[in-house]
């Protein structure tokens, strides 16, 4: 293991993150915050950052640990640092991680109590580390893991089967700026639609950030119900949906091939995923708890994309909901959004190939001689690909469980230990009981918070790259 | 599909059944309890299997569909033609078909409110469908499966990947005779034990019947805690983990190699699960309920071992245990017990076989060049048996979900839709919340039953059996 390429990285990763906290620093200036915690954060940081530089130079000696290595403690370092301001706010060191992870996983799980009694630069900060986390994870698809060459690939296929893996351009610099520069421009579409329909420059910019994201972060206690406004929820429902998708293919849909997003069969399950669990949704609300049908059909459209893009906003508290209306946003969180969008979750193509691979061993029962590849996009799956993601799947579901029987053990009920676990690994946000949506996690026992701001990290990065580092061959030789 | 040779094995097994149905009539004499319902259901049975037998002439002409259809059609044929005795015993139709088909399903979950108050030849019938139900599966299993020649071995390696492939002896018909002999030999050791422990006759046969079936039906309404007696809880603890293991080694270790038992992977991860799940639950007891450490591994050891082996008897109210607790059996219930044992649920071949491939995917994502094949009992698992366990599991999951979601919508909470569906379908029998262990599955709205009936149908035909049928491709040509 070369140490000093990691420290190398993660100096420049810090520089750059050094240099974004003077944003919050900006915002605290004008609204007449203290300035304090953004300060200091800008100078730990950078000059952490600088230190790390001057000290380890850069390399050319990737190799596939040092990749994962790189990509693990890159993220975490990220969620350390971005705690300085919370932490100088007044936040518990542990919950000030928990904020931070929250954030630049995207997930959205919050620990404060009282959110509105924070700054607003505090809150636009927090807001704004689950935009740079979604350029992140972008970054990390695109630009950072195909660098490391053909045990990048591995990496790479391992953890994006789909979409994703086929080159946008051949120049991968090129490549992550022209998506960061779609990011940005569906940012702005989205922040500029949001201040017509009325909202604040402030809330339209932070709220776009966690939407973007696929989030959930809200400066406000009632999260997107405190506006009670359809047409906000309407474009934030739009923006959701649009950021739980593919950006390769978003980018292409704008720049070359416009039917590109619509012939992609993980955007067409997604969108069979969303339209079918809305209508569960809308009948089980309509049925069971008496609303009428437009206003279950606005709460369940509305819940499903947040829940399924693995966003975690709340329009209201569902978890108020009948059982059978939270089953299917229980099941739901188990999807998540597509590979190379800023979603969280197993990802809807995994679950795509797993229905094709099962329908094939079907077919095979009947015809035991028969050969029938798996196709994805008129492609066959090669059968390392599916491995991989069977083993994610296995791997994730694991970590599930055993998450939910320690939070079980420290007190936690079921359904709270479950969702709780769930939220966090899927990095979705909010879930049911002691975790719902107008709920904080402030409430989990302290040992608890810690496997749930593993579970961020963890499912962040989809598993492979954190739990490979836990088999003793990973430190072999 | 020759509807002929369907029709024929269909007539044989009613035959049998109705032979089979003279036992239940003696008891009845015996006791002095009415002897109409067994002797319609004698007579009924009898004569509907020798009128198909007679019409439909057994052929050779026994192809993959058909092998499929005599599965699933057979099994349920068994359960309505056994329900008869039921019905004449004053239950309704629906609640006769379910406690049948929980029966020979061997899931032992019941509709019946006041135990007691029924006759103990109907009693007596209701522990012996799950007798007969487990030696159905051992047959399904080492007979009927193999005899469809290749096509029989595919379905047969698509139902239990794992030691039960290989033959035992040549000759299909003898090793299903030595295996029935096996089968009786430790039910008369059971019951030998259990007259030794101060149990009646009755209640020492009726339980041997569903403790070595993996059934779990007793004829006493507080299960296996009215006798209260340690002695008797060990003795049906080790023929229950005897009943959970592989049948075909069980033959090998009492007849060829007694190492072979001990040798073989699944059965050392078999014992493995319940010895960590048993320490697991009796902290969790000891920690949360404040029991004292002998009486909480007292429960946690049978309570374990009862689940882990899908047989359903309870020492105790599990279902008034804290959740930390109720999680740990909740882990078990979706592991299962051996292939070729009489245990239901996804089984633990599966989970070790999914375990490794996902552990060889770690492996290959540090070595992407390198190539380790999958081993099982030092042989190298095929891919093909990699898609089957693989496709297994998604469907397994699929039908979960699918059957929480429908018992939710009909206004069952979570926990109950959640236990009452993986209950069924890894015919385990009691779960948690309306369906504990003191409970009766009366409860479940008419529509929730037939999912029930549903799911210990497809659960205990290794989930392919059924599902194969609902495929388009299944009824072509």
């Amino acid at each position: 293991m070369n140490h000093g390429v990691i420290l190398n990285v993660l100096g420049g990763l810090l520089r750059f993150l050094g240099v974004i906290m003077v944003v919050p620093l900006l915002v605290a200036l004008y609204y007449g915050d203290s300035l304090y915690p953004f300060l200091a954060a800008v100078i730990i940081t950078g000059l952490t950052g600088i230190l790390l530089s001057y000290k380890y130079k850069s390399t050319d000696d990737w190799k596939i640990r040092e990749g994962f290595a790189i990509v693990a403690f890159g993220w975490f370092t990220a969620a350390l640092f971005g705690s300085i301001p919370f932490m100088l706010d007044g936040i518990s060191p542990l919950n000030a991680l928990f904020e931070s992870m929250s954030g630049f996983t995207t997930t959205g799980a919050t620990i404060l109590q009282d959110i509105e009694s924070h700054s607003r630069s505090i809150l636009f900060w927090r807001s704004m580390t689950q935009w740079i986390g979604g350029m992140g994870i972008i970054m990390l698809f695109i630009a950072i893991l195909p660098k490391l060459g053909v045990a990048g690939r591995q990496l790479f296929r391992a953890e994006t089967p789909g979409p994703t893996e086929d080159k946008i351009k051949p120049r991968i610099r090129e490549t992550a700026k022209i998506l960061w520069m779609v990011y940005l421009f569906i940012s702005i579409i989205e922040v500029t639609a949001l201040v017509l329909a009325k909202m604040s420059i402030y809330d339209a910019v932070t709220h776009t950030f966690t939407t973007m994201a696929c989030g959930g972060f809200s400066p406000y206690s009632q999260g997107i119900a405190v506006f009670n406004n359809p047409f906000i929820e309407v474009i934030i429902v739009v923006f959701m949906f649009i950021a739980g998708a593919n950006f390769a293919l978003h980018y292409r849909t704008l720049y070359t091939d416009r039917y590109s997003l619509v012939n992609d069969n993980e955007f067409k399950f997604y969108t069979v995923i969303i339209l079918a669990a809305t209508s569960l949704l809308t009948f089980s609300l309509w049925n069971d708890m008496g609303e009428n049908i437009f206003t279950s059909f606005r709460y369940a459209l509305f819940q499903v994309v947040s829940i399924t893009t693995t966003t975690g906003y709340a329009t209201t508290d569902f978890n108020m909901w009948t059982d059978s209306a939270r089953i299917v946003l229980l099941a739901v969180m188990f999807i998540g959004g597509c590979a190379g969008s800023t979603a969280g979750g197993i990802k809807v193509v995994r679950f795509l190939l797993l229905l094709k691979y099962s329908q094939n061993a079907l077919f095979k029962s009947i015809h035991p001689k028969a050969v029938k590849p798996i196709k994805f996009n008129n492609k066959a799956v090669p059968e390392d690909v599916m491995q991989a993601i069977v083993s994610f799947v296995v791997i994730y579901i694991m970590i599930f469980a055993v998450s939910t029987g320690l939070l079980s053990l420290l007190g936690m009920d079921i359904i709270s230990s479950l969702t709780s676990s769930i939220v966090t690994l899927g990095n979705i946000g909010p879930g049911f009981g002691m975790v719902g949506p107008m709920a904080s996690f402030d409430v989990v026992p302290f040992v608890g918070k810690l496997v749930l701001i593993a579970n961020m990290w963890i499912g962040r990065l989809e598993v492979f790259t954190v739990i490979v580092m836990l088999t003793p061959e990973f430190w072999k030789r």
